[in-house]
């Protein structure tokens, strides 16, 4: 994909340039039904007032990319199972969690076209809820017979949290490596969708082989979703994203665009970025987004993102030809074509 | 005990007037240095400032009384097992990790003679911390061999969870009443004591009556030990008890003092009380102090509290003699003896 094209989609409306996410779904359409019924069982408490900030959680769910990526994990290799069902719900209630303390962290006030948490109702109500969503992902995931899940999800999650100090650490930090931004990546998203891809295969009776290979194709996908999420932060169309844009930059966190800018760029032009860099007023708006349009910075963060798509891809050849395959090698695409 | 030898003993040094918590924990000293180590192993990171960030962690760990209350209920009616010391780690480390968001939550500056790790490292370190330390209860707790442990913690964390989120929505509200108080307290507090003293007797082969017993005595010590908190939120010295004080009425929240305050006050005296409340910055101090002393409401708070002592200690009658059950004896005790 080219720049121009990348760039031209995300000014369209939000439907007509997507990839149909409806039918990268089909084969476990009425398993995602099933994991969304769980969900809501499982988060409903018996205080009115948490159901309601509750309801606001519900509304950010979107995409529910990971537990789509743990069902055709399972139908691609296997059978879907209750097991699959009650990782499907626990996974995003990891990923809502993570999603509502990120909002505290990052101050944004807009998340899929709805106030934040934090916004809505404050920090310290959004700081307990994400609390109170791990807990309740840990809560149903001791629902299963075996622990194997639990620890996995608790290793995973031990990560994801690295993965988000690492982040925090960094911040400001204008001399972060590709190499190091990689491992925030790895750590705070991909190791996520690793995990899901992983779960759902090893529950549906899948080869080690197979567990390994959709496992690589996990991580390598979440690489290239955060890289794209980056780009998208940066360059992205803040009506049709329906979440607040511009966090990086403004709260000094160093992604991929930017990163390959400072090494590649003259002295001079290195010189001036950081000097705009300095000042948090500087950081946003029209002329950083030039430079790194101009520079062939942001596309080669999504010429990035689309070897890591290609990879991850690859790694599919290992499984039989079947639609839920077709599904995860549409979404590993749909990665790099999204406008949200 | 009198109001006046509560104060009393407040100014005194902290080692003079306690009960030795030393000679109560002494039948699980051994078993709690293994917890120690347990709790230590689990939280080491690969990344040297999450090492750091911890480490300050590890000076608040000050009375470890959940892993005690955990040990002793299970030295009191059984055997001790590894699972009791993987246990009181993973207790310890989500009172670890409320302890990091609370500090948060309420603007902390000073925890157990410490910097809070918001007034160290920012709010956005402490939120990810606390995460990071429930993720690990958790990852820690999954290593058990049946899902049993799992399923009580999670419970019991959403439960806590709630309790805060219900705390948070009460503040500012100086209508609450008793009743309202107790159900936050339970919730936030007493839920995780009991679970500690079930969960203890349970893995020790104690019969359905011993753990049901241990479980009212964790949830009248937990009840009893949030009201002396509050109590000394109010009526504390600072230096003693080596945190920030005064931050409940700062913020807004009512405790037992107050409730029974404006429960029982003149017309007038109430009418003047509220007149205070409604500004922040008129909520502290000595005034607030002398009129809850005066009236009878911090002696009304501390004979409540020590009524759930010796409510908590009736239900031990069940259990055969033993050094363990004097020291949960004596613990219970501690909780409204204690100044710190």
């Amino acid at each position: 994909m080219k720049l121009d094209d990348f760039l031209a989609a995300m000014v369209m409306a939000p439907t007509t340039s997507q990839l149909d996410l409806t039918s990268a779904y089909a084969p476990v359409r009425r398993d995602l039904d099933v994991v969304v019924r769980l969900f809501d069982a499982e988060v409903t408490a018996d205080l009115p007032f948490v159901n309601e900030l509750v309801a606001t959680v519900r509304s950010y769910r979107g995409k529910m990319l990971r537990p789509a990526l743990l069902l055709l994990a399972g139908k691609a290799t296997g059978t879907i199972t209750a097991t699959h069902h009650t990782l499907g719900a626990v996974v995003e209630l990891v990923h809502m969690a993570t999603l509502v303390h990120d909002d505290v962290l990052d101050e944004a006030t807009e998340r899929r076209r709805h106030p934040t948490i934090a916004a809505l109702a404050g920090n310290t109500a959004a700081v307990l809820l994400g609390d109170f969503l791990i807990s309740h992902a840990f809560h149903l995931c001791s629902s299963l017979n075996d622990q194997y899940a639990s620890r996995r999800i608790g290793a995973t999650t031990n990560t994801v949290c690295e993965g988000e100090m690492l982040q925090d650490w960094q911040q400001g930090n204008f001399a972060l490596t590709e190499a190091e931004y990689l491992d925030i990546i790895r750590r705070k998203t991909a190791v996520l969708t690793a995990t899901c891809c992983a779960l759902g295969a090893r529950y549906a009776g899948a080869s080690q082989a197979q567990i390994d290979a959709l496992e690589s194709f996990g991580l390598a996908v979440g690489v290239a979703f955060q890289i794209v999420d980056d780009v998208l932060d940066i360059a992205g169309n803040e009506h049709t994203i329906g979440k607040t844009l511009g966090l990086d930059l403004d709260l000094g966190k160093a992604t991929l665009p930017l990163i390959h800018f400072l090494r590649e760029a003259e002295s001079s032009d290195r010189a001036a970025m950081l000097r705009r860099l300095k000042v948090r007023a500087e950081r946003t708006g029209e002329y950083l987004r030039g430079r790194l349009e101009d520079s062939g910075s942001l596309l080669y963060a999504l010429q990035e993102a689309e070897r890591y798509v290609r990879q991850a891809q690859c790694r599919l050849d290992l499984l039989p030809a079947s639609d839920a395959r077709s599904s995860l090698l549409a979404l590993a695409d749909f990665v790099v074509q999204r406008q949200f």
